[in-house]
């Protein structure tokens, strides 16, 4: 049978085969992906039910547990980028009216708030300047003053490069009877986690910073604790792609279908964590660790100043102050054509103020910094 | 500085680089990628912003007015697997009590009463028996008794095979003042769509299915139509990830970052329909519509039956009736295990009836039809 060939060619674009350059990625996300992740995405797909790739699950969950340091049975990806794990762990837990405090001292925070009251939640709100953390008693003082049903921290906040410590706040949580959410998007893999003794309840990654994988499949834990305010639940999710029971039944054995998930990405995501696995996880942060303080003591020496004070410094993230009299877009923009080497602007607060530095998973090495470096002085002139 | 090194070492799997077995895929999707989409697939990443990055982004909206035949200015994809595209059409354009009308024969209908109802839609359902399609009189029917805000119907329902005729549909939506909203999930690349001339408003799809690509960037188009609906909105979409209105703001110009796209899925959606467009549109619809029928003929030899009628048949999935005393899962199983050949297995009301089997974007070619038929020869005995 002839099928329609009634066809507008006008709308018909004229393209060559894709070609993009090869940068390296110092920006705040996505980091290069390391070779082998390349290799992986490139592997041929398999069907969503098929066993070998049934198998490919079992692989991520067992290793997200080993990265976060957590037993939860519930560790599982979603089919999304970092935030759309963000807003699976807030759209399955949280319901209409619930209490929900959320730490803000940076962009990310502030996504956790516009996000919650999506979901009907009365949101409160604790604030840090831009660059700083909270410390314990600020935090019990949030607790005790709003009484919340879920406080919310970002572990390491990409727009300020500061690592919120996080001893003791799982304890205070079980005090005052909140759950805790961590915000690990920029720590996971980079910077040492240990999800359960820290008494998390729910945490969420993305796959294209200190894993060096690509974007697309974002991690998700959830603890007993947590799962039993979901099972509480008077009213559906209202999201049913990042509906976690859904996905809880795709992930445990029999496996029903729910939607078909990102298939290479997955594959990215369970070679990035493999890779992370066969270094050891202590191997992985304290390279990681070694190759911020060098970059920093680099940057000093060029006569730049690191914005966050060094106890709350994240090893993954740096905010560099820009010198007076310096056009930081341009500077960026001009490293990324001249040098093919991407760094972030600052954004919200630190806009205009501070440029964004990653030194994330395969990209965290000396050999790397020194190419920055090089790039830096020469542009800076 | 020396970082933690208390690392539960027990939760440390052991894993081997990820080696997958080469599937033909012949289910209901994801369908073979295509070999320029596996090279895209393995290049680096590039920055959310980076200038390259948005040439890519235009590129894809380009190539995609041209495969849906459409002038859509939003016309886009998102960061998740087709259902997300699905989820982003009905949380943009539903508020709480609009009257959505869903044409329902089969599994993907239901699909879009379940989402519409998590976003507040007033569901009315229309319905006709798993095989078959709507007459232009059943919609005018039921547009005439539900007088809805929206009307969403199933291109080529994916559990069934049927291909939906949309002829005269717009012009009947229009008469009704209903939006149209059609899944062209298992239709775009494979089966002629005209999405202006048919008068569609919202149009969503994947990238795995005849479009050969990688799952996880997930196109979407709106007509001016629908964006009025969507700016008249009283409330929020209630869903970040996906509203409308921030996806824009990332596509267009200046690019305001909203979250970090599926970057290599997007690569891999540029290069698939970049291959559809330099074979051409009608070519690549006319070679679907020939291996289909080949198959079915082909079929027809072996003594089985296919399911649709003629008319109705989409070149794209065909379900196949079980003869009877088949053990029709054993025998798919089978076919996986054995020929590296995957075909799919009936849901709803047609589990255990049928097979699915999918002749889609790449693997839609003669050879791959003689394959399969050695495959199933062997095996049926």
């Amino acid at each position: 049978m002839a099928v329609s060939t009634k066809v507008n060619e006008q709308l018909k674009p004229s393209l060559k085969a894709l070609e993009v350059p090869c940068r390296l990625l110092l920006g705040p996300g996505p980091s290069n992906s390391h070779p082998e992740v390349l290799r992986a995405m490139g592997l041929t797909a398999l069907g969503y039910l098929d066993p070998a790739f049934m198998q490919v699950l079992e692989d991520i969950q067992a290793l997200l547990r080993y990265v976060w340091q957590t037993k939860n049975e519930t560790t599982l990806c979603v089919s999304g980028t970092g935030s759309a794990a963000m807003e699976a762990c807030l759209a399955n837990v949280v319901e209409k009216g619930d209490v929900v405090l959320v730490a803000v001292c940076g962009y990310f925070g502030n996504r956790l708030v516009e996000m919650a009251r999506r979901y009907g939640a009365d949101v409160r709100i604790i604030n840090k300047p831009w660059g700083q953390s909270f410390s314990l008693q600020e935090l019990r003082e949030g607790l005790q003053e709003h009484q919340p049903r879920l406080l919310c921290i970002v572990h390491v906040e990409t727009s300020t490069g500061v690592l919120q410590p996080m001893d003791g706040v799982g304890a205070l949580c079980r005090e005052f009877d909140s759950l805790l959410l961590l915000d690990t998007v920029t720590s996971l893999g980079g910077v040492p986690i240990h999800l359960d003794e820290w008494g998390v309840d729910l945490a969420y990654s993305c796959s294209q910073k200190a894993l060096s994988a690509s974007p697309g499949a974002s991690p998700l834990t959830v603890s007993p604790r947590a799962l039993q305010k979901v099972a509480a639940r008077q009213t559906k999710v209202p999201n049913w792609y990042l509906d976690l029971s859904l996905l809880q039944k795709y992930w445990q054995t029999p496996h029903q279908y729910h939607h078909t998930p990102a298939i290479a990405s997955y594959y990215g995501l369970r070679e990035a964590l493999r890779v992370v696995t066969d270094e050891g996880l202590s191997a992985c942060w304290q390279r990681h660790q070694d190759s911020a303080e060098y970059m920093h003591s680099e940057l000093e020496k060029l006569g730049l100043t690191v914005h966050v004070e060094k106890p709350w410094r994240a090893p993954t993230l740096t905010t560099v102050r820009i010198p007076d009299g310096i056009d930081a877009k341009a500077l960026a923009a001009r490293l990324l054509v001249e040098d093919n080497i991407e760094i972030g602007n600052g954004i919200g607060d630190l806009a205009g103020k501070v440029w964004r530095i990653g030194l994330m998973g395969h990209n965290s090495r000396r050999e790397v910094v020194d190419k920055l470096i090089t790039g830096l002085r020469r542009t800076l002139g």
